[in-house]
């Protein structure tokens, strides 16, 4: 199968792999419909040391079980279905409590022997903890929503929930990416009434008012950090959807003493503020890597029925050989998310 | 008035001040009964820089009014009360929402003209919105416990309500300081189970499994890390109640992903860890300084109908006059917490 594969900064190829088989009884084994290129895939494209070996690419996909393994018994082959970003178990503890991205049994794509999702096809270990059936034809015009099930509608909505968003809510969230938007989209589902959103990407901007943000600030820094002071008085409820300190820094100036930042962007710090100031203003640091395992069923009837379309944040779609430009347009942000089709 | 005040590091005096005097007209006298050294004085004690003026000292207090300003309508001369170690409004935004310690009229005893609570007497800005009333005398063997609704046991009952604390809770407690004694007392209040208390000062501990812990873990670093986790598994709410970074990473090691640190002790540092690892493992890091205000009346009853007995913390008694002897024995850690008496 042809499939992407990283070398390093820069360098994404996509060339000829090994067919996936069935190696637990518990795996499965997907033909990929649609993929995508994800934000986080750009932190190692920018950074990641030359390699000979190369790193799969890829934990968003979507497509058709083409063999399930002895043990699956939720899923057979033909059935479309969604994939987490990581696979789980869906039993242990963790899984338990829904929180799916520390199972005990889980990994990541493009890991320990595991496909890439940016590929023609992927064995899924754990298929039946892990993946979702959708009750749609692989055809469908919703495809690119329910794709976002993966990952970003699942992390946004991850941002909305803990940082606590509810009804007449005014929220703050941090950054225009695909990520950013969808915490826009969870932020009014759950009822908030007023959605500031700090971005200057005038297209995607626009696309988060449609998504429901009431309030565009695309100044940065202090300056921005006044302007949403100025409209808001300051805000309960802060989702940070970059992952950067000046990301953070714009959270923590913009936050009500009392009140909360949910971070969804894979921090690019170690150490962040945490101090006396921090401790005497009582901030509550929530949030991180999403469980989109536990959300997809919940959000799954929203989008089937249009009540939200996260799949607008895919604005170009890429065939799978051209998985390096995906990758050289969003890092260059003439894209904002990338759909890749085999 | 005679009357405690810090010069720098190590050097506590106790000297004649000008007898406090209405000077607004929301402020009232009060004639200190009790009062009490913080472990949070114990930073300064340690580090303050010497001066010329020095700074009263204290901010735990309880005593009779001995006068009231002209817009003072909820007290009157000869009441008891109880006052939180900062002093509020009760009416802005912050104090309306139970967030006294941010109130935008607030302050902090020993700064801004404001008397200190080691002393004979003390002018309290903004008495109505500060001061609760006590019905009990001002010789009762209540007022130790009653004292520690200033600051101690409603920090405790913030760092169990920070971390959401319930019933049947598992819950790790860092720290056998008298704040760390008070969540034990919180947890098992709000329902704990099992309290888990970190400390390895053996009268403390004591005292700790008799406010509620069933167990007592001495080791430090890793391998006390290793006991709590052989112990419990991991722990889904943790209240650190140090603030020294060892006292953190304890909490960091031995919290379960997806769980919860509320942070009683005022950091002893400005940087902390909250990368990636603390991100994917979804981490809430919560608590900071008490809204000791918004607690006391609810915790008021338990304290009177002898339910909880924080005061059993003071295990030394101080008159006035010789409060730098106070602060010596609780730096040589010989006092869990001593109250002075003018």
């Amino acid at each position: 199968m042809r499939a992407a594969v990283m070398y390093g900064a820069g360098d994404v190829r996509v060339e000829d792999r090994p067919d996936p088989k069935i190696v637990q009884p518990t795996d499965a084994v997907v033909r990929v419909v649609v993929s995508c290129v994800c934000g986080s895939d750009l932190w190692p494209y920018r950074s990641m040391p030359a390699t000979d070996t190369g790193r799969p690419m890829g934990h968003e996909f979507l497509g058709v079980i083409e063999e399930t393994g002895a043990d699956v018994t939720g899923l057979k082959a033909g059935d479309l279905v969604v994939a987490p970003f990581t696979y789980s178990d869906n039993t242990c503890d963790y899984c338990a409590k829904g929180l799916h991205i520390s199972c005990r049994n889980g990994g990541r794509y493009g890991f320990d022997g595991v496909d890439g999702g940016q590929g023609e096809a992927v064995r899924v270990p754990h298929a039946d903890g892990t993946l979702v059936k959708l009750p749609a034809a692989a055809d469908s015009a919703l495809l690119p929503s329910l794709l976002a099930l993966s990952d970003v509608m699942t992390t946004g909505h991850h941002g909305a929930v803990t940082a606590g968003v509810t009804r007449s809510d005014t929220v703050l969230v941090v950054g225009d990416g695909a990520v950013g938007l969808c915490a826009v989209i969870a932020a009014k589902r759950l009822g908030a009434d007023r959605i500031v959103l700090a971005g200057r990407h005038e297209a995607r901007t626009a696309l988060g008012r449609e998504f429901g943000a009431t309030d565009v600030v695309a100044e940065r820094g202090e300056e921005g950090i006044a302007r949403i002071r100025e409209l808001t008085g300051g805000v309960d409820k802060v989702i940070e959807a970059v992952g950067t300190r000046p990301a953070l820094d714009i959270a923590l100036g913009a936050v009500s003493d009392g009140g909360t930042i949910s971070r969804l962007g894979v921090p690019q710090y170690e150490q962040g503020p945490i101090g006396p100031a921090e401790f005497m203003r009582n901030l509550t640091l929530t949030g991180g890597a999403s469980p989109a395992r536990a959300y997809i069923e919940q959000l799954l009837p929203d989008v089937l029925d249009g009540t939200i379309a996260p799949g607008r944040v895919f604005d170009q779609e890429f065939a799978l050989d051209r998985t390096p430009d995906a990758y050289r347009a969003m890092a260059d942000r003439q894209v904002l998310k990338a759909l890749v089709r085999p």
